[in-house]
């Protein structure tokens, strides 16, 4: 039996600290999917063409990582696509207890799939999208906390945002 | 002297766990007062009426239970009904410093009034009006986590939501 | 019916943050028993008779307020005595996460007795015992933080651990 | 050479817990300069003209203080004015990871700059600015927790909010 | 390939708590390796071979899980055994930071091991051996959270270390 | 003015960790005191002899910071050599609030000196002596977190604690 887990998250956008746990997640399981959460397109920085689109850039390279997107209950699918893992990266210690809510819920609602932590390196324990966001935004340099395509759309976006004002 | 409790909150809705909360704080107060704070429409889900009406549905059976709702601050709410004590329910770690925070504001504000933590059962250590919300959205069944009445208005309310994309 | 509250504790010594906690138990419950535990008398700086002593005098003026010694789980005390509630007294965070484990396991042996948490005075918030212990032993003026007994009581303590040196 | 700190934040409004890091900071370092971050006038009770103003009041009594306004990232701001500390207030714990999410961030920006933590009083060790206005907001008193000159402020503010209902 | 997971302990005595992880695992991974930690016999209440024959007990009916007792590094017990997970089981908070410590600590010293954490049932995440042993020792009955061979041995233990005193 | 810090701790042994620390105080303080803390020879794997001769070792390039040993209150320590600054590193959350509890006593015994909080580098966030012990104990390698002569040390002291056996 093949074990699929997926990784689900908003990527908005995807960091080096999430390809972390990704790699990690590949060398554990069979297949690791890649799950992008469908939002609103005014609570994302990037809508969901765009976090897909750079997500496959930044996983191309890793043979058993797919990416998909997602819309409504984590679970459901995970059920879909069969799969039997949902792996998280554990950053900080309030970001444990909200996944605990997350992961006690999501057991309620379909006790076949079981959620996994795994910890990024060091120097990815404390970052997020949106420190990221907030220091690219002020014209700060992120290119050791993302991918080149990454960098290059964030600085895309907030010149964009800068005439506009 | 009776022994007069509030349990002020939000209760948008109200769940399991805050019912659990209240039933505790009925077996060790003469009455308590579960008190449903007003907010401005938009921030909540329910309406102030929807979140009273569903409150006193819930409580219908503990005798010494009321329902009521206040706007201001809290610590004069209590003062107005003669209460000595405001019952919280604790939950995970952030949550109570958040609400360590409240309570000494509140002792300050008003220091004849005391604030006692109970603690639900454990299967709604991790529970909360919003993840119940984000459940009920996405078409999740919280039937273990709210009562029946709250389920049907979830039901109600996100399928109008529905109806308006 | 009365309602009565159990307090226990190692109270080794007792401080003024106990004292606090055992002041805002009187107010809510009809009688506060202050349940010293009994402990190996190599793990405590003071033997269950001084401890229970030390209590005795510090909690003489207040009224509903009793000292007494266990021996045993909590709750076996807490149905001995009729009591409906143990409080406890609640300072930083890691604190909680264990006077979590306590509650959980107190409640599945014997679910009768209610555990509430009260919170002492601001200045009293990261204040213990060990610390109290701590800084008596190195001559450290503990006075703003126990009762005179106690001071007294300390002083004596490591007067004679002094002179075995 | 001189060493300079920073005390950046938004200061919405300045209370007396950023008072008291002020004072601790100024007799640390031969400088100190508050420093007020620039935001969207919307995200702020307070516009930047108005805060720098409440914080030039409430530090004028001490001398090697000073009150700008920045934009931008921090650290391009402490080069800017030859600093090589950042003081921040410490709180509460999910404040600290908070805390330490961005001085990581900010170290990788510019490690020439270093992040100092301060410790209020007791008292304030659980206040916020946002508390403040909440409570403000709701009629009770603040006075002490913020300067006079911001308490009337504060009032000022929520009038006109009143009649704008 | 095969993949092997360790998950090391003290296990002194396996809980109901340890049991629901090992299961977890065993569904995740091709084989699971429950790896009991070498102690001074003082440091334990159960000897090595006393924990090791109550793990073999309690996990007789998992068909892929085995009992192994290890001395010195995990990674070094892991590397032995072909293993590339760690399982630890994630309970509260405080817990969570020490086994970031160790999980750092381990894939400096090793980095071809990942460590992931799984949680247990709601009703297991606040247990532990530690409050386990404490409630037997006093008289408690612990049935619920140990399998039937640990309770017996417990009051084994218990009754002999009465007859000593 | 000359602004003297001290750093006191236990420093057995030295690590990394806390050499960051002293070269950031040294940084932004005109001296640096080591501060080792005499304590019972059984507590300590190094007596205090050797755990203050590490330090000199480890400390010898930078120019403004000097190693001493003592005996009693910290805050006694720091008037005695006319400091007005004591530092502590930060690591993780537990870290903070066992700080806080000692920065709160400690002001109170003596309100002249102020306790500023430094954070060493990721790497070294999640690192203890007591951790860097155990593992040298079972053998691993330790050398990226501890100075070369520590090292060394560590291999005497496990190598005769073998021979005892």
């Amino acid at each position: 039996m093949q074990r699929i887990a997926i990784y689900p998250g908003s990527f908005d956008p995807i960091t080096n600290g999430h390809l972390d746990i990704v790699f990690r997640a590949s060398r554990l399981f069979d297949k690791t999917i890649l799950a992008v959460a469908y939002h609103n397109e005014k609570d994302t920085l990037f809508n969901i063409q765009e976090r897909v689109k750079l997500c496959k850039e930044a996983t191309a390279m890793i043979d058993n990582v797919e990416v998909r997107q997602f819309k409504g209950l984590v679970v459901d699918f995970a059920k879909n696509v069969n799969s039997i893992v949902i792996v998280k990266g554990l950053r900080a210690v309030s970001d444990f207890e909200y996944e605990l809510q997350l992961l006690l819920m999501n057991r309620k609602l379909y006790d076949e799939v079981e959620t996994v932590f795994l910890t990024p390196r060091n120097c990815y324990l404390y970052l997020s999208s949106s420190i990221i966001k907030q220091v690219a935004k002020l014209g700060g340099d992120v290119s050791e906390y993302v991918p080149k395509s990454v960098k290059k759309a964030l600085e895309e976006k907030y010149k964009n945002l800068d005439s506009d004002i």
